[in-house]
């Protein structure tokens, strides 16, 4: 494994969640066997990672290297091409980790005609990175990922409704952290009354993911701590009555499928939406299959006979809802389950 | 750690499962800096590992050192005091990893006044190694291991009751491993009927468990696979017309409570008993305590609204039924997670 090339995606990994609809990139500048200048893509609209590398440069990047988590763009976008700044500046080989099949194909031809080197050096952790952009690119909606905490026979509360803390400290911080790489958290007008959740990120450098409310016929209440979030919620609801709260939030009223609030959502900016569903909305996503990731917490205790189900619906073909299991974690006496949608983001 | 007590219990950890009421022993002597015999107790009723250990020396182990994984023996079972053994081959110094609570704690006295050496020598992996054996002396009835398979949201088949192979084929050879090393398996009349189980291990040189069933009122048929089975089945029913396959099975008619069940299945010399259970017998176990490890095979699958569940009552106080997450392992796709009751063994 090339050692800069490693270096460029690790910059990528560090600012993954945070660049909204664009990729994250990472990018390292080397000359003479010593790294002349890094940067990452910190948030859409800024730089892209190859231009921050450059501008990091303390001496001139003329002959030098440039390793990218991702192909450079050859479009004026919000910035000017990555490609014409390379050729400016003089670079002498580019390359990158991972095939953008989003771009125009034309960055290697361009770079080519200027005698600069054009070389894929794939990288085996670029495949993680850059599915949830390609999925939202390819789906025109929010990356979504289910998440719920249930006892080990699978219940979201005991059947009184009451779940207090299902999951443990750990599962609880590590909730908070998913939460920060999400743009928005979505959760339903049962979980908003039961629980009236804060819904921010309790860390300190957080940037706050939009709140999201599914509120169906349910009317809310002014003194919601929802109301208290330091951005605006966005509320969908067929009842009228909740326009009176247009003032702090952005209040859609009417019937709307799963697809159009994750439609609009993507269209307001949401590339990554972290469902935290009770049993309704968890069941809706999971049969229309609109997710990508689910995540289980699994509590060390047993909750019996509850409604509060996962998925409440009866299953006549005991495939028909078949995951990948991606990844296990053990958070003290919790587990973390990590499921994909079995079928593969890129040919679906 | 002293690699000859560690070799002493690897040759125990060998014989796990097949020592019955025994504890499972290993014994290593240790002459020179070189092993001059080592053994471990194969079955109840055999010799014990000391004994083994010194038959197993082609030098006289006079002034050789003995590392046993659990305290000797100074009692007549059905074989003489091991004590005894080695103060008569003339050993040095006894180190033992694990006391042993059932004894009447006279051995080292007995080999200190004949100037044999006696030390305790802790190893991490005795507790484990014990707990069964501990349990079932303390208990008077078989150490219980609840065994199920679920899909993600904790269901043990649809709705429909078809179940198909709800883990995968690692998780199933698995379920082979774990039959192997216990002395029962026991079903429900269910289980029985829907599935028509062979109940056998199908492995090699697998010694075979007891099949023993939970019949209730059910009315067996003589086609049932298990009465194939090598092994003599033991039936509990409350139907008398069952009485008919008393040539085949061991048939107890009547209402026994599940404590009466395991009373008599140890008294039988069952001291190790796997619970395949559906709903109702997990239920009944769970809800008594009346168990020692629950191992939970979750396959990545859903199964929605489901009246096949782990437990089929509703809890009151959601920390009642609280286990302790003891270990994780990835089966492929599938998750293997193995509890156990939260109390701890020797406090209870």
């Amino acid at each position: 494994m090339n050692q800069y090339m490693n270096t460029a995606v690790e910059l990528a990994e560090m600012v993954s969640g945070q660049t909204g609809e664009n990729p994250p990139v990472g990018a390292v500048i080397v000359k003479e066997g010593r790294i002349i200048g890094m940067g990452a893509h910190l948030k859409a609209g800024g730089s892209h990672a190859e231009v921050k590398a450059l501008n990091d440069c303390d001496e001139s990047p003329e002959g030098a290297d440039i390793f990218i988590s991702l192909e450079p763009c050859n479009h004026h976008g919000r910035t000017p091409p990555c490609v014409d700044a390379l050729i400016k500046a003089g670079i002498k080989n580019v390359y990158y980790a991972f095939k953008d099949t989003t771009l125009d194909g034309r960055s290697g031809e361009k770079l080519n005609r200027s005698g600069i080197g054009y070389h894929y050096m794939p990288h085996p952790g670029t495949a993680d990175l850059y599915r949830p952009f390609l999925i939202t690119k390819n789906k025109k909606r929010p990356f979504v990922t289910l998440k719920c905490a249930v006892s080990l026979d699978g219940k979201l509360a005991a059947d009184d409704g009451y779940s207090g803390f299902v999951s443990n400290d750990l599962s609880r911080q590590d909730v908070h952290q998913i939460r920060h790489r999400h743009d928005g958290i979505l959760i339903g007008g049962g979980t908003l009354l039961n629980d009236d959740p804060a819904l921010t990120v309790r860390q300190d450098s957080g940037r706050q993911p939009v709140p999201v409310v599914l509120a169906g016929n349910r009317e809310l209440c002014a003194d919601m701590a929802l109301f208290n979030h330091p951005v605006r919620p966005v509320i969908f609801t067929t009842n009228e009555k909740n326009l009176q709260f247009s003032s702090t939030c952005q209040i859609h009223t009417g019937s709307f499928s799963n697809e159009e609030i994750l439609e609009h959502l993507f269209e307001a900016g949401v590339s990554s939406l972290l469902i935290e569903g009770g049993t309704r909305i968890l069941t809706q996503f999971l049969k229309k299959e609109l997710f990508d990731d689910l995540i289980i917490y699994i509590a060390p205790k047993i909750f019996g006979y509850s409604s509060y189900q996962i998925y409440n619906e009866k299953i006549h073909d005991m495939d028909s809802l078949k995951l990948m299991l991606h990844d296990v974690e053990k958070l003290d006496s919790d587990i973390k389950l990590t499921y994909r949608r079995t079928a593969l983001c890129l040919q679906d």
